[in-house]
């Protein structure tokens, strides 16, 4: 393919809203462009590496057996009242009603419009386990689009959902999906890190996330740099400390803390650490399905330490938990905010985080003003109903699985696969006859990635100040030929040499515009072709050949240039 | 791929809304499900075919140069503002607010989001011409969607649009693409019809649509027995009947006709056909563009004709006419409907017909009730503004290029390409620098396929009472293979036959499935597979070969099947 013919512009200005590297590099190498906020175009260059990207989803996702199907984009809303995600759901789900008043939404994902379509085929267990994929739009009404392709409101994203007679068979697909996704980053070139997940608003659980590095990352996640302990930071686990013991504890006593309102003030005041102190929290927990039941609960942890909301409502098998407001904690407890501790408390189920359970010498409030206990022993002084783990883990805590050290990194999800029990076939009265003839609701299963972010956290990982350093297996094209000026012999040697690369298979990118060098090596810098062949007079017959992650260039013959790139594009 | 993995479940009985072959056998076939009016989902075999008519467009438009984009499915209704097509265009246009109140469109075609992605690259002349294309999908509101993916609401379609510095390029780029469409259709074995056609809500001017004879077709085709001729009937022209000349004519002569209403009884009455006489028929021609402009015409048209309202609003460069209510044609004429004639006519602009202009002797109306005249004759008794060719062309006129007879055929459109001309760069304000450095707004071109049509009308024109019958270019699978009973020898035969084929790239559905061979047979020429070869132990080691098209099957060795498979497929 010549230059000239491909319709690239390519850009030394960034636009304003290009804030990451992904987003810069696509639009100043000329792959996307903008329509509006959240909605992008692909143009010629950057769709030859989204087919790539998308070829290898494709491949991975039929060597496992998988079928390929495709569903409408407009789904009837219909489905969506019937899964009961037309309500729970909020504004990011596109909803539009047509001239005949038909309530239509334009899918975000599709466990809906698949679930009704195996409903209507699915007769026997016989069937099972049926996998079924599609590489289709998406459109989640995001109200704050941002970084390209990474937050865009459409997108492209291969979803692929499951149906199974028993867990068993679940758990073979969840488990071929898991390598079919590593064998898929791995092949873009992405160092992914899988981590276990909340599985957020899609339901159900056993879930994992494969997530990219990144400063702009949605989540944080908690890892291990001595074994393969990797969580998002909103399920993460980690050893507790041992807790240091004293023996024998004095007798535990009030100590009076007038004016004394924070737990940095106390720890002033007494002379003692955050570790020292049990800090206790009311909460409120709300189980919706069960005609908005609530109920409250003191928890207990200690003081350098936060509460992890989302392990605490699992914990309590709620839907969500909340703060108690001041009114509550005191008519609950008898006692006014920062002074509340378990030791005498009635009337209310105490929960105790394993960092706080056990026999030690602790400080906590007394349930009256400016009132506190020390030398506050575990199972002497005071007793938890149940012991958990309900900390936040952060940077510095200890891997549940090795005890190494954890640390903290910002990242981005490509995928997720999850296992998503009886929600769409109970809601959507899905099922087949099983051996005895008796009806059946098969479990299922779903599988997700987003191809445009995949394609930009490609470009986050593989990119230095001059442009893209694009991974063979996803490129555009393998080879850029530039020659210094396209013209007499230098010419014809730069076709002889493009036309002998495309005899076989290799992908060449002629560089034939009348741009200074400098142009053009900028250019194809920026654009991040793996080979970079430059055809020169000096050199000739030589060209000078340069993979574009290295520093120095090394002349090479023509039939050496053409076994060198068939060797590396025969390994894709 | 073996049958019983492919989630495939043909079915004996046939939806009460499969109107047509097509609908009925992609249904039948297992080939697509529906999941609302107008909205249908491809299953894994019917994805096979459609992907093979993608690639085989994909193919012809890149052999082109035309170069592949991708933008978005959802749209800023903004774009569709500047082009002036939110007004234009009515409820069949998917409008929908999103949760920020910004109006979105779910693009029915993208004139607009390739204008304004052109719009933003281009500079100079020296980008063009510009052609770009993508396969995408589409949403149009039908209000009556029908016969399946025939005319559907969500669907998915090749749209190019092309950007010229003038005429001559947008005429080599239109003829390109025009030579591109009959390659397309002819490998994929149809047969279509490329008829010249009014443009539609599309506007602009030159233009060819591709049809396929279609019994539920949405057009009226005129073609020529004789020569290539093929038009739309709302533009077809015709060779006018060479006019009977009387010499000498009787002078005009009035005859009272009491109580006579209809042409048939002035026929009776006066014993003449209703080729001698004149109708005259008052028309209101509005053209809105010039501030709602209306204007009456008289037209006068044989008898036994009737008038084209298309080609006489192009004629008036009307943009719409209708006929006058009795009340204006009193006021106008001041004579009743059914004695309006050209001869005394005044106050009004006369358009004549080629049928009546020319000296001959004929009956009209004597613009009183109960009056008509006869030997009336053109320059003699009467003459018009203008003759023109005004006549709606019926099966039995005779071609405007050969004079040989047209006949008639209802056609459905698959594709459509034409000379937009500058509606969209215009009222976008796309311009570039032109060689004087001035600025220039370029001209435009857009050329459509609709994939889905065309995968149905392949159906419509391949299939008989038994099922599909694919063409091998696209054919879910090239071969089926049958074995009597999957098992023992039968078995492994099958499987040596299924690997030796697949070895050499060939696309095989082996049967795998434990039902008598009678259901095999009619699934397997349900699904339509070109070759079909059946296993079965008294044969062995030979196997019974037949083609889809074939009535008798042959036997043949292994080596020999693979070499009749190779032979065929290396044809594609």
């Amino acid at each position: 393919m010549k230059f000239s013919q491909l319709f690239i512009r390519t850009l030394r200005e960034v636009p304003a809203d290009a804030l990451v590297p992904s987003h810069r590099l696509m639009f100043r190498a000329g792959m996307i462009r903008k329509l509006a906020n959240g909605l992008f175009a692909y143009l010629p260059l950057g769709l030859r590496s989204f087919r790539k990207v998308e070829a290898i989803i494709r491949e991975e996702m039929n060597a496992i057996g998988t079928l390929e199907i495709k569903a409408p984009v407009v789904i009837p809303g219909e489905l969506w009242k019937e899964s009961g995600r037309w309500d729970s759901i909020g504004e990011e789900l596109l909803r539009v009603k047509n001239r005949l008043g038909i309530d239509l939404v334009v899918s975000p994902t599709a466990e809906e419009a698949f679930s009704a379509l195996v409903r209507d085929e699915l007769s026997s267990y016989r069937q099972l386990p049926l996998v079924l994929y599609q590489i289709n739009t998406k459109y989640r009404d995001e109200i704050r689009p941002r970084y390209g392709f990474m937050r865009s409101r459409e997108f492209t994203m291969k979803d692929a959902y499951s149906f199974h007679s028993d867990d068993a068979s679940l758990d073979e697909t969840y488990q071929a999906m898991g390598k079919a996704y590593r064998r898929i980053f791995s092949r873009c070139g992405l160092s992914v890190i899988p981590v276990r997940a909340d599985s957020g608003i899609m339901g159900g659980s056993g879930s994992e996330e494969f997530m990219v590095e990144s400063t702009i990352g949605d989540n944080t996640l908690l890892l291990c740099r001595a074994c393969n302990y990797a969580a998002n930071v909103e399920k993460a686990a980690c050893t507790p400390e041992p807790i240091v013991k004293f023996s024998p504890v004095p007798a535990l006593e009030p100590v009076r803390t007038p004016n004394v309102k924070t737990i940095d003030e106390l720890c002033a005041f007494l002379g003692i650490g955050a570790k020292n102190f049990i800090k206790t929290l009311i909460y409120r927990a709300v189980n919706a399905e069960l005609a908005d039941a609530k109920e409250f609960f003191a928890v207990c942890i200690r003081g350098d330490l936060s509460v992890n909301e989302t392990k605490l409502a699992a914990f309590l098998k709620a839907q969500e938990v909340m703060l108690a407001d001041d009114a509550d904690v005191l008519r609950l407890t008898g006692s006014p905010v920062g002074f509340v501790g378990p030791v005498g408390l009635s009337g209310l189920v105490v929960i105790a985080d394993n960092s706080v359970a056990d026999t030690c010498d602790l400080v906590t409030g007394a349930l009256e003003k400016d009132l506190h206990f020390r030398h506050v022993v575990y199972g002497r002084d005071w007793t938890a109903w149940q012991i958990a783990d309900l900390r936040t883990v952060k940077a510095g805590d200890h891997c549940p699985l090795c005890g190494g050290e954890l640390y903290e990194k910002k990242g981005n999800e490509l995928g997720h696969i999850f296992k998503l029990g009886y929600k769409y076939t109970k809601s959507m009265q899905i099922s087949c006859l099983d051996e005895e003839g008796q009806a059946h609701t098969p479990i299922m299963g779903s599988y997700g990635i987003g191809l445009d972010r995949t394609l930009a956290s490609i470009i986050e990982e593989h990119h230095d100040e001059a442009g893209i350093i694009w991974p063979l297996s996803v490129a555009p094209y393998h080879a850029a030929i530039v020659p210094i000026k396209y013209d007499g012999a230098v010419k014809n040697a730069a076709d002889e040499l493009t036309l002998a690369l495309e005899k076989h298979g290799i992908e060449v990118l002629l560089d034939d515009r009348s741009e200074r060098p400098g142009v053009k090596f900028n250019d194809a810098d920026l654009i991040g072709i793996p080979f970079r062949i430059i055809v020169g007079d000096k050199n000739l017959p030589l060209f000078e050949m340069k993979r574009r992650d290295e520093k120095e260039s090394r002349l090479i013959g023509l039939d050496e240039a053409v076994q060198e790139l068939r060797e590396a594009t025969s390994r894709l």
